[in-house]
């Protein structure tokens, strides 16, 4: 209980600073992460219960943000998500493994590298937008759109990389991988909006004594697990749960209730991405380079894709796509436990890569947060936290 | 994420099948625990992560409760309260520390067990009763400041039976333990609430870019972790936040953005509770006689304390504190665990004792929803869930 008063107090407080100092809240509670975290105060530790409040706060972020998300205004944008998505995953890639390659690091570890900086957590993205009422704009849509698609290509990548690096790839069940991520996809996206535009009342018959609010929460907590057992990340599945009941006639009653369940659980999300960060990846001059490297090159490639994927735009929305898919986050985290499990990548390369993920996170944020100021569209007033 | 999507999924179906059979939708929840749990099914363990999630649940149910809650409405039954804690102490610490000792268990075993029968629970209580609508009635009122007092109580003769029994009693720090929870207690009792009263618009002031309900989350989660470290429950912490923050101008705010997050956290708790069952305390008939025993006793002696303690309210509303009361839940687990750690009990006792806390909830449930229909005084209409 201590533990988690303390995360909860210094997201609020963090948070409160940041907005005196005209920054989005959402840095101050990464901040907040960093300083109440394993690397300076140690006042928390990141275990199991820590990552799961934080694994559920972001979940019911994206969720909240799926519930704002219409299917037919993420295909207006589809062309141009597809693009920044496949872009932003070949650049981040090509850069991480060339540089890898480059500074002698042997061919698993820099494939391994490389694959890490492609995977965008759109977590940070959603909720500085959300709070600056700009999901719903065109650069919001593409983002979330991209942010989909590049889930699906960074786990056909994962496969592909640690297929290759373990010596064990498989090609028919890469090909089952796709197949089965844009199965998930493609199915909630097309036939789940559909049929609950079809049968509005089919959420007040399923549990009729029970609020339509846990038929919803059902559904989020179940599609989240299915894809992350599928592969995809378990935001992936909470987004497609909210953009199913979005079609609903309870969708700003589910909007409406989610607000006071996110104002306790996205700052644990935010904190403990914070608190991932490692002292060791500051231990030598050589690691500090290095994190800083990865992070310019991370940042780089994800704003040249968006500059180039999302150009017809024009230039201060294809920069906030672009900016809007740097933030890695939890999803660089995970390659990286990947990789320093089956050990491909050593703890300080670990490090290193946990750092740049936390970087590029603690870069993107406030500079999304002056870019979608004053832009013209602001369409969606709602904020989702 | 999929034991947390079993654990929900399994409580709202469970609900429901409950409802339909004309029972509270939480006797459907413990029910889920028990069918989903280590002891049948098996689909779900207890960890870190599911304790937590179901100590969050029952900490903010009873912060819904304190909420609903006016200091000086508890005040007029202080003295009801009184006795019925004070008896509902004596009597069942009395039956189970005799029935042991009868039965040949030595005097350290026999001393833990009947202190183990001690605790009341209440966050079925108030959840059943909140369902009813009855939280505010005489009877409501009566439980919930017998609740608090109990708790106390129950503090106080483990510090001294534990002492005992370890042969480290230090009148010290006894005297210690009463005064910092009676002082905790009373100081937010009564300072709290008036403070409140006084500066209603200082939750406002504190924290200006945040919402109220963050500040109140703080409240809420601080002074639960505190009431923790002091040693008394947790949900005595939360509850005493709630009727603080029952002065303040957004109580009904607060209650509304409540719902949901308990609509998401609570069924952890119930079925975490339902789960904790465990197989062994049937493994011999000779367990099975002592767990229905036990259970007996404590039953009678909750509801002999009730009829006699609340005498002065008639004998229907009497009934209804007694099994109000009659719950024991996770306060009795914990008093196991600590005897079990310090060798006091041995595993098999301390599956007793767990099989007692259980099915004494599963015993007042379903009968304290039956005896508070069509009572009179039906004066709090909102449902804290």
């Amino acid at each position: 209980m201590l533990e988690i008063f303390l995360i909860f107090v210094a997201a609020k407080l963090f948070g409160q600073v940041a907005e005196w100092l005209r920054q989005p809240a959402i840095v101050g509670e990464l901040v907040a992460g960093v300083v109440i975290g394993p690397a300076a105060l140690g006042w928390i530790h990141l275990g199991e219960v820590q990552q799961t409040l934080a694994e559920l706060g972001v979940v019911f972020l994206l969720f909240g943000v799926g519930l704002e998300t219409r299917f037919s205004e993420l295909r207006s944008v589809g062309k141009i998500s597809s693009s920044v998505a496949a872009l932003g995953v070949a650049i981040p890639f090509a850069l991480g493994w060339g540089a890898m390659t480059v500074l002698n690091y042997d061919r698993a570890a820099s494939l391994f590298t490389g694959t890490a900086l492609v995977a965008t957590s759109v977590g940070v993205t959603a909720a500085v937008l959300a709070a600056k009422g700009r999901l719903g704009g065109r650069a919001g849509r593409t983002v979330l759109g991209a942010a989909v698609i590049d889930d699906i290509l960074g786990l056909v990548l994962l496969a592909v990389v640690s297929g290759t690096v373990v010596g064990t790839l498989d090609a028919g069940r890469v090909v089952a991988t796709i197949v089965t991520a844009i199965g998930f996809v493609a199915f909630l996206a097309v036939a789940g909006t559909r049929f609950m535009r079809r049968f509005p009342e089919v959420l007040d018959r399923l549990l009729p004594d029970r609020s339509p609010l846990a038929v919803a929460l059902i559904i989020c907590l179940g599609l989240s697990a299915l894809a992350a057992e599928i592969g995809l990340a378990a935001i992936i599945g909470a987004f497609m749960a909210g953009m199913v009941l979005a079609e609903t006639r309870e969708r700003y009653a589910f909007d409406r209730s989610l607000q006071p369940v996110n104002e306790l659980l996205v700052p644990f999300f935010f904190v403990v991405t914070g608190a991932q960060i490692k002292l060791s990846a500051f231990s030598s001059a050589r690691l500090v380079l290095l994190t800083g490297l990865l992070t310019l090159l991370a940042v780089v490639g994800k704003v040249a894709a968006g500059m180039i994927g999302a150009r017809s735009l024009g230039r201060r929305e294809a920069l906030i796509v672009g900016v809007g898919m740097t933030p890695r986050g939890e999803v660089g985290v995970i390659v990286a436990t990947l990789g320093l499990s089956s050990g491909t990548i050593g703890p300080s390369l670990y490090s290193v890569i946990v750092a740049v993920s936390v970087a590029t996170t603690l870069f993107a944020a406030p500079l999304l947060s002056r870019l979608s100021e004053g832009l013209p569209d602001r369409n969606t007033p709602e904020k989702v936290r």
